[in-house]
């Protein structure tokens, strides 16, 4: 290939086979689609036949990198996984940071794509001395920290890095992540449990190269300090650089919007014992993922009391809100001690937190008994309770099997009215922002490609935290939509959300690092090529418009207290939001792509 | 002890006896004088025989912590090393970051006091379960990285924190320092060789406490809280938020400080390409000392080329200074190695740099020839021959038995007129702010306690980076004075030099983690009090107004570029100066602390 920041081969691995493969990367489909998720977007769809299971070992699984990534760009750390959701059944990108994506283009990769299932578990050690399935018999059942230690170990090499599933992950939980350098994960949907149905327990990247060539190094070195400092070290970053995500616990809170008890409340009372304020006096040090000026990175280390001694690369805001309020617990050292434990099991904490606190409802409301839990008294702040839960989960004993399966399982499992307080779309969790006090948000959660996600589109930021009005549908769907089209291009090149990049740095540094001139445009196009891929990819797996709709919950029952007060958001205010967002997408009122916009965005279905 | 915040006890070794004891800090001298700094100008004086050879068994060698330390009290991450210099005979305190600091206060002290001198070679271990001097036969000659890996592991404590010497220490090089956590270190005038001196190689620090009582926790939380968010995220601490140190090569080389090939110059030509722009693409991730909310440590490598691999955490500003601009060297990557090396050998960087730097002046004029240096050519600008030296210096091989003693020294071996470009004042190399460029740093190299250092006192800031006339004599006792007395508080507290912290601040701070209401009234006399002390000790030692003055390169030769061209620190200039200071001080004018000035502190000499 000529494009520089590119390494040329995509590493591909057949694990029933054991065959390994190294391809050069297609550069028309590069062209196309970057890199990261918009390449993994194509080739899922292309690899793919329709209505695959999840689990089987016809899903492919990808963790797929980007142009950019470890040039020294801001915040440009991480890869995209690809597969198909066993959480959503929908189309999944997932992306994970910390070293173990740069070591793995380091390596020599644009990207790694895993085929079928292995005979036993296994582990995949990708080197600068060649690249090796190998026994994991050792590591069955172990958790993620031991994991990684034990594979530095066995490979000799102190800077290898590592990428691993825990036991949720083998024990195929639906929300299992992978888990890179200890407390980064790809982490919502469930990418962890098809590496599990694989039987791969982890890859390990040993490489000494720190290089990636770039098309016009003076020029980028020179691009690259005036974007670190008039976008980074300026005031758009600030948050970031100071306290990093857990600053939202304020915002959140003030606006109405933190997830309390389940969603039945947006405004904690304790909230000011779980915010930022609260993480600094726990903070022993901040910390980067590979060459990032950001520095969001919080360590933190309980000193006193009875989670005495659990240290944690985080918590970040969905953590501290989802287990947190939304679980009625002020304690920050215990919501250290959960996140540790759910790292070291493997799973997502957002899904994770929604479920219990949605068990939590039901114990309440006499769903559940103490006896179907062994004993545990899942009330609202119980602490034990909503600790000791989660081993049922990681190993699906007990009620864990079902809470494995989620929200949406657990309102399967729990009949009657249950689904009015579970709060997922198409299967996945709501996360940390109440839709009733952004209203964006909700269209943002409707129509995001993997299931109920903050991350495609974050509305809030102009709404609740901004200046537009939060409570009407208006203009909703176009910021929603640019969002959504920019985030897909800064998830090909692939770049961190927490920076926040625009159309025109993203095209200057493209240019810079490849070679290939790229204009604004061509990148907004590229964009919304790849969020009608994606939706093309879940028209195929069976979605349709009635999937794209918010939970009950959001739709019917007012908050009570704080700016929302009074709030819901109705069926006719989303509706109004939901048929503007299809046509501004060129969609049919039924949410399909219309040919014509398909040939305008040259994808061939 | 009634006062929270200490620990209590105080450790006292004798090395010779092998005696360990943990005696009972003692309050009235606590009271007098904080701690760190101040509590080992006391001890060191009450402890010392007058004109003792420092590298002797007489000599005592301490590491006094302060009430503030790993309270999470911003910056508060220090400890003092006390002791009486080798390289400069005058009170020597030298301070060490990162996490060893805090562990050997977590373990249980105030400080730790070590007299005699070892049978052979030996480390302290300092555990939860006891202390113990043992055999460090296996470490002879190792380089401070090895060491401490080593004895982590000896230990069994992944989490032990070490301070060690390197062989630089080992052949009390005058300059030697004693290093922890690898990359920091206790750095100026040889604290190193003195342990050295003593047969102890290392001290580990295994301990599971992370607790510091607090007198009024509930109230110092929300003054930790809003000092962060005030003072820390405030404008004043962006610079070290961002790059730290290195940001000053900039301001430097602008204002024409910035010591080039010896301090002939002050402009350098290639600054750019070693500043903190440059020093951005290096760097992998961020940093901070244990619990610092402010960040400012950088971690670099260098990805490609003849210095591929190195890893860093710094360079800071005077080694880049000291060892770049002033050897005439512009590579960056470099200058990662050099300061690699340096730190593993285990030497001052500052001093280092400053005597090779002369060396090769001495090189270009003629009084050292190639054969004199084993065949290297050490001209300015010669990075083989700059970075071979190094070994020579630090195992005391053939000129490098010359090079360790520091430029006074080679001075003294050239001969001639070798001593009118040997900066240094008390025998230690002049740091890298050229006075001539900032009059006030002349007098605040000359009146510092232990040589030229540009820590005690930083005028810098209010003249050429500030808008103070840096041209004239006015004023700049009364900043200096202040900055002194402020920061021997600071140092006794022990808080680190960027932290901007004001008396009114550290009282509050003081009065609310040890429970002692104190006055910032009551501080300013504290601070006062220390520096009149060192002064006493440096009397005695035989220390007169003589030995107050900058070198003649400073007085006598003026700047050629920048701003202060054609300047230089007459001997006029520099006489108001020091006779304002002494007047100020309440000193009389051979700079002898008058028996009122004593008296009204209550100082018993």
């Amino acid at each position: 290939m000529d494009l520089k920041g590119y390494m040329g081969k995509l590493l591909w691995v057949d694990l029933t086979r054991e065959k390994i493969e190294a391809r050069e990367t297609p550069e028309n489909l590069v062209k196309a689609y970057i890199g990261g998720k918009g390449l993994g977007a194509r080739l899922l769809y292309d690899l793919s036949k329709p209505k695959i299971n999840p689990l089987s070992p016809d899903n492919p699984l990808m963790f797929m990198l980007g142009p950019l990534v470890a040039t020294g760009v801001p915040a440009a750390t991480k890869a995209a996984l690809i597969t198909k959701s066993p959480h959503t059944h929908t189309f999944l990108d997932s992306y994970g940071s910390g070293y173990w994506p740069s070591w793995l283009k380091l390596a020599g990769y644009d990207g790694l794509i895993l085929l079928g299932r292995a005979e036993r578990l296994s582990y995949l050690y990708i080197g600068d001395d060649g690249v090796e399935l190998r026994d994991a018999g050792h590591l069955k059942g172990k958790g993620v920290f031991e994991t990684t230690d034990i594979l530095v170990r066995d490979v000799g090499d102190k800077a290898a890095k590592v990428a691993t599933i825990g036991p949720a992950g083998e024990n195929l939980v639906e929300y299992a992540c992978v888990s890179c350098d200890y407390h980064h994960s790809f982490g919502r949907e469930g990418g962890g449990a098809v590496m599990g149905s694989k039987n791969l327990k982890a890859i390990i990247v040993s490489t000494d190269n720190r290089d990636v060539e770039i098309s016009k190094p003076d020029e980028f070195d020179k691009f690259l300090s005036e974007v670190n400092r008039t976008e980074i070290m300026g005031p758009d970053h600030e948050w970031a650089r100071t306290d990093g995500t857990p600053i939202i616990i304020d915002w959140s809170n003030e606006t109405g919007l933190l997830p309390t008890h389940n969603f039945r409340m947006g405004v904690f009372k304790y909230a000011d014992e779980i915010n930022a304020e609260t993480l600094r006096r726990y903070r022993t040090t901040k910390y980067t993922c590979y060459r990032c000026p950001i520095a969001c990175r919080n360590i933190v280390e309980v000193r006193r009391g009875k989670y005495r001694g659990v240290k944690l690369e985080g918590p970040e805001y969905e953590t501290i809100a989802m287990s947190g309020s939304n679980c009625g617990i002020r304690r920050f050292d215990a919501i250290v001690k959960w996140n540790y434990i759910v790292d070291d099991l493997g799973m997502d904490t957002i899904s994770a937190g929604a479920t219990i606190a949605m068990a939590m409802e039901a114990y309440q409301r006499g769903y559940l008994k103490s006896e179907d839990l062994d004993g545990l008294e899942l009330k609202f702040g119980n602490e034990d309770a909503w600790i000791n839960i989660l081993n049922y989960i990681a190993f699906r004993k007990g009620i864990g099997d079902v809470l494995a399966g989620g929200v949406k399982r657990l309102a399967e499992y729990l009949g009657g009215d249950a689904w009015k307080f579970a709060l997922h779309i198409k299967g996945s969790e709501m996360p940390a922002y109440d839709p009733r006090g952004s209203f964006g948000m909700a269209l943002a959660y409707g129509t995001s490609d993997r299931g109920a996600c903050h991350l495609r589109a974050w509305p809030v930021a102009y709404e609740a935290f901004g200046d537009m009005d939060p409570f009407t549908p208006e203009g909703k769907a176009k910021v929603v939509i640019e969002d959504q089209d920019r985030n897909s291009v800064k998830w090909s090149m692939v770049i961190c959300d927490f920076y926040a990049v625009g159309y025109e740095t993203m095209a200057k540094f493209y240019t810079l690092v490849t070679g290939r001139e790229v204009s604004t445009n061509e990148l907004r196009e590229i964009g919304e090529r790849i969020w009608n891929m994606t939706r093309l990819y879940n028209i195929r797996e069976g979605f349709s418009r009635d999937d794209d709709f918010p939970p009950y919950r959001i739709m019917s029952q007012s908050l009570k207290h704080g700016p929302p007060k009074g709030k819901k958001v109705t069926k006719k205010i989303y509706w109004k939001m939901l048929m503007e967002y299809y046509k501004l997408r060129g969609w049919t009122a039924k949410g399909v792509p219309t040919k014509k916009k398909l040939k305008s965005l040259g994808i061939k279905a």
